[in-house]
């Protein structure tokens, strides 16, 4: 499946439950998921896990990161070309746990657009989330970082804000795909989300720590449809 | 072939001709000429490659970099539980374009021991090395970052700043292994590397760029032997 | 002389002819050229120099940077409630020489309004301008990182890039003050600068270096009235 | 008073209590109590408070941080120049709360020796303490950071982690001043610091934090004759 909206992002982040072995298992429930119901799920993994996982599902693979970087003497960094080869076709930029520079955050939007890659920007509250869409990456994601893992769903905690968010990101940018993220752990929370004027949900261990993970991504999907 | 001394470690960066496909065909390279001359190479590819490299080669497979971190909600950042399970055997550590806090470097030291991955951190001079020799990793590898990528070895430029750094170290650590990089390109400035007292070469565009990767390859491992 | 526009900032970065007691000398210049001709010239010195510059002449001293922390257990940083208290009423953020996460920009802006500090945000490109000027500081000024310190004029090498930053800005925040800077060395530089849509320059060398500070900064303050 | 052992270094950090006019009544008490008692007292205020205080007291002024720059274009950054012109005889470096990569913290020790300033290097446990003594700094300054600001002293929670510190600090470097911090809050602690074989302490909440500054203070100072 294509990347399409609604959409459901799921960060792996550095969990166990989603690392090696187990991050596969984790990408192929997602993909069950999302054939059974025809909703778009993307999954993000780690960066040793993309090219296998991209090999064994037909899903969106997305990286964590990528640096601002051209191929050349960087030692430890994660470039564009090298998780495009291994399958990836989008990526997170500035995650509350990985926060870039504005202008590095600049450099990557553009870097993507280059090489084809789907930009999905997270930023941690209202301004900072219209500033990122004035520079026109193809998805903003907004998530207040006091609720990120703590199961206290963005969307049911503060929705004048993501409704307020939204407003603010569409007066800049009328085309930029929007999505909320931090919390997020129930069904409901999804509807919500979508209720509010965003097209998706970003989420992590309200997935990655579920005990049965595939239920939840399918309750998760099959929200969207409400 | 297990690590063991003399050592050639070759850093693939992310360079084009190191990524991807290209990366796994170099680490075959390197396996073959290792195999051929018994001398121990070690590649340390881009952390999208290491899996598929590590299950297509019997030589050790280093990351370019960890993060101090366990495993949980970290995005975007590199886990050793990840690299250890993609098939890496050990991690640079501080690399001149990858430089740590003091505290990360002592932090990622104890969990490569903890993990049991070998550690080779890089320092950019004499005092630098011998202070990362104190923390006790397994290997420190000496780089000037001014010879990095010039083709100017360090082995030849420098000789007495690597004999000193040889010095400074053993004084503080009669155990760890010593090797030194930056401009290595040439088998003769592998052999004088070894004759100044280190036990091994860090080498990175001397192999990735040249031409005939495996010749070069091959000629730095024969050079061991002299 | 209170803030106002045109205004011409005088960045004193860490150059050896505007610290310490060349830091007074040259703000006591500024002063001069300011109320000779009634246009706004700002000094931001370096931290160890605001209170006595502030102490010494009447014209506004703005801060190289301040971090976003709240007054308590932070060692070697920049409080606001410091720089306030020396004696500065506004402060330069994100330079391309002192760059910050996006989160810290919003931040800090925030903190500004807060503590009744003018803000200045430096932006090195078009878009990151625009992202800027959408989180609502007093002013963004424009700096193409690759024009600081040359000698050649962003108004001058690159008029179309700041008439095209003036309208991006503009769409999204009509009230913002923008400056422009790079380069700025000649008296033209800046009545340029004024004639493609921006209320001032942020200059450094181009007065700092020069060998007569008095007399450039006195051709810049009469430029603006062009 | 010249700098001597033993001696309390005085962290300012970002307090409220210890800026701008507090700063300087916080330094009056830490020269009265120093003059009184013959006890070395060294005092570490903000940047834009070394200037003020530097002039009004006899007793040595640190800075909190310097970057590891020359003169020239850097903006927001603390040039070594200008912290000395300011007044300050020494500096602080890569406090748990102002870390530092390796390289920074070996180019700064470096950069104190040439321009004459003392320096004080934190370190967050006995490894690092090693590494950084190795560097020759003129002080090293142990500092669990689990234990700062929370009132529980280093030298009687982990009497035998100080001890050991000492030991292993004297083995790669028997000349360097070794001080320990976190948690000082009595003056027994400064006595227990010292009979571990410390030759003082760096302090900050314990004397800035307290009601009677000038009584700790003292209380301190009379604790290095016991």
């Amino acid at each position: 499946m294509k990347f399409q909206t609604p959409v459901i992002i799921v960060n792996f982040k550095t969990y166990l439950e989603s690392t090696g072995q187990k991050a596969l298992e984790l990408a192929k429930n997602a993909e069950k998921a999302s054939k059974e119901t025809g909703t778009c799920i993307v999954v993000a993994p780690q960066f040793c896990d993309i090219a296998r996982i991209a090999e064994a599902v037909e899903i969106p693979v997305f990286s964590q990161h990528i640096d601002p970087i051209k191929p050349g003497n960087s030692t430890g960094h994660i470039l564009a070309e090298a998780v495009k080869e291994a399958g990836a076709v989008g990526t997170l930029i500035n995650h509350a746990e990985r926060q870039l520079k504005l202008s590095e955050i600049e450099a990557i939007i553009s870097l993507t657009r280059e090489k084809n890659l789907i930009s999905c920007v997270c930023a941690n509250n209202p301004n900072a989330s219209a500033a990122v869409a004035t520079m026109r990456p193809d998805i903003v994601s907004f998530e207040p970082p006091e609720l990120i893992g703590t199961g206290i769903p963005v969307s049911k905690a503060q929705p004048e804000i993501v409704n307020n968010t939204v407003k603010l990101v569409r007066k800049v940018n009328p085309d930029v795909i929007i999505l909320c993220g931090a919390g997020i752990s129930q069904s409901e929370d999804v509807s919500v989300a979508l209720k509010l004027g965003t097209q998706g949900v970003l989420v992590a261990s309200g997935i990655v720590k579920a005990k049965d993970q595939y239920s939840i991504l399918r309750a998760f999907a099959d929200a969207t449809k409400r």
